[in-house]
């Protein structure tokens, strides 16, 4: 395992410790609990916005806390879920009297902790708690049928809903209204990736699958959870075309659209992949006559060090275009 | 050779195109050549600020050109230095009467290109040119002795140049005073490296050398230089506190100087990781009374897909203090 570590017991804490010395302007902790991350920059009236789940995905999820986007994010260990009691931590620390609003990923662990949160400050804080979900991995699971829940995976997409909710709070929006325009951002996001190499969970200190010399595997989840098809390595633009066949026909977004896209990169591929993939993707909306508003490009949301990318399409109205263009100010995403 | 890529030898024009296409708003190119990339939001009257080198190093050198920073930079394939006539196509166009400053770093190719560009628009176009070469890596030489050059390596730190010489030129000072900033940043600043894995250059098609599973080069150079010794990889603190030990004597930083600090990931180290080192080097930084002004953390300068980092220090005064503040927004970094 070649990483640039102490004790891997140790990795989360300091890798915290490292990001409060780094960021005091813009990121606190509460609870006495390094893992229970706040903003520095509490703005009293406004919805609170938190988020949580594993470690090893940074910027994702902790990084977007800040001016503009969100308020708190509890941290659990790599690939794990942070407790409710952390959950429940930040939501007191972060409501001022208009509720809180949990926007988290598609996942079981993260499901039940944030909902036992949830449960725990409306019963014993009296705190109005809403939750949205986000899972628009097209490769992990279909469609939710209607009245069916969605079992697709939360990845890259996320930072579109947290983006939209963040900037609504921002404008003094009450829950209800926050919580819908989160929603509409979810339902409106779909995300597909490709892996080239695993990575290596530092308390394993092995990968957790493997991948041969000449492979990929397409539609790979951001902890390795298995795709849609292993192959050999195909050319880049040959790889776009088919990733973006299965996010367009999904939603499906369709000529005249306007969307904002984000090409994301999974940790060890080069930004200048990811700009050769930009290219690729506008050559092909544009001749589906599918209008790109603004590219987001670089890492988002990483599965440590593993190599490949993911593209996120987010359909526009609007209302979402506004919050989009909105600024922020977080450890890793500022927009003027 | 695990790449997203089309065919290698359109690999930095893909590139290109795909930046272009993402950030029309900040950057565009002159002379009918992609790689003859500049600012969208030239202005009049001020010194004009250009940078070039070899690709495979983004976000250097060209995702720092824009408001506050750099004017152009011209784009070499990767790891090859851009020719001087591409230099002099941006020169022409980033001038506006003021002069044209060059910072660039201290390789050879660079420096024949760089030179030759200045004679010809100081003959062929009477523009007034001056250079700054940015050469900071401790492991790479000794320092230069009096009235000798200096030989070592620019790397990293060639940031810290760059945006103080930005700031005083957007600031409307004139080219002596903006060349005799950059150059009190570049004598200011120290860097160091290690590296844990090779990287490979798209038209080789394997690595530059090899690294045993268990080894580490510390002080390797971002083309794959050789450092100052390889060794069994060691727990973070222990690499952070050698790397520190070079790059503080160097100088020397002593009790009561402030810095800024880059830790900068040369492309598959996580953030994670990066912000465990951030930890170790303010445990050092506080011990010896070396105050820390501001952490930037991140992928600055990187070397294709090469794990590891390295560590650079600006020495701070008032004057370098202020043109560190100063807000910039280019495609890679946005400071308000």
């Amino acid at each position: 395992m070649k990483k640039i570590i102490n004790q891997p017991e140790n990795y989360v804490n300091e890798m915290l410790e490292g990001l409060y010395i780094a960021h005091p302007d813009l990121i606190t902790y509460t609870n006495n609990d390094l893992r229970c991350l706040v903003t520095a920059n509490k703005k009293e009236g406004k919805v609170g916005i938190a988020t949580g789940g594993g470690s090893g995905h940074l910027p994702l999820f902790l990084g977007y806390v800040g001016k503009g986007m969100l308020d708190g994010c509890s941290v659990g260990d790599v690939f794990q879920s942070p407790s409710a009691e952390q959950m429940l931590a930040i939501t007191k620390e972060i409501d001022s009297g208009a509720g809180v609003l949990y926007i988290y990923g598609n996942y079981n662990g993260d499901i039940f902790n944030f909902d036992m949160a949830a449960e725990m400050a409306d019963f014993e804080e009296d705190i109005r708690v809403e939750s949205v979900v986000a899972g628009e991995d097209v490769a992990s699971a279909g469609p939710a049928a209607p009245g069916e829940k969605n079992t697709r995976r939360g990845v890259a997409g996320i930072f579109f809903v947290y983006k939209c909710a963040g900037a609504a709070a921002d404008a003094m929006l009450d829950l209800d209204q926050v919580k819908a325009i989160a929603q509409k951002a979810a339902e409106n996001v779909r995300t597909m990736g490709v892996a080239l190499t695993p990575c290596i969970v530092p308390r394993v200190g092995k990968p957790g699958f493997e991948l041969g010399e000449d492979e990929m595997e397409i539609g790979m989840g951001i902890h390795g959870e298995t795709g849609i098809r292993r192959g050999r390595i195909e050319p880049a633009d040959q790889i776009v075309e088919e990733m973006l066949d299965k996010i367009i026909a999904d939603l499906p977004y369709v000529e005249g659209d306007e969307v904002d896209v984000l090409v994301n990169g999974l940790g060890a591929t080069t930004l200048d992949e990811q700009y050769i993939v930009t290219r690729k993707i506008n050559d092909v909306l544009s001749q589906k006559r599918i209008h790109v508003h603004k590219y987001y490009v670089g890492e988002y949301v990483t599965s440590l060090e593993m190599a490949g990318f993911s593209i996120s399409l987010l359909k526009l109205d609007d209302e979402l275009k506004k919050y989009m263009e909105a600024p922020a100010q977080t450890p890793f995403f500022v927009q003027l």
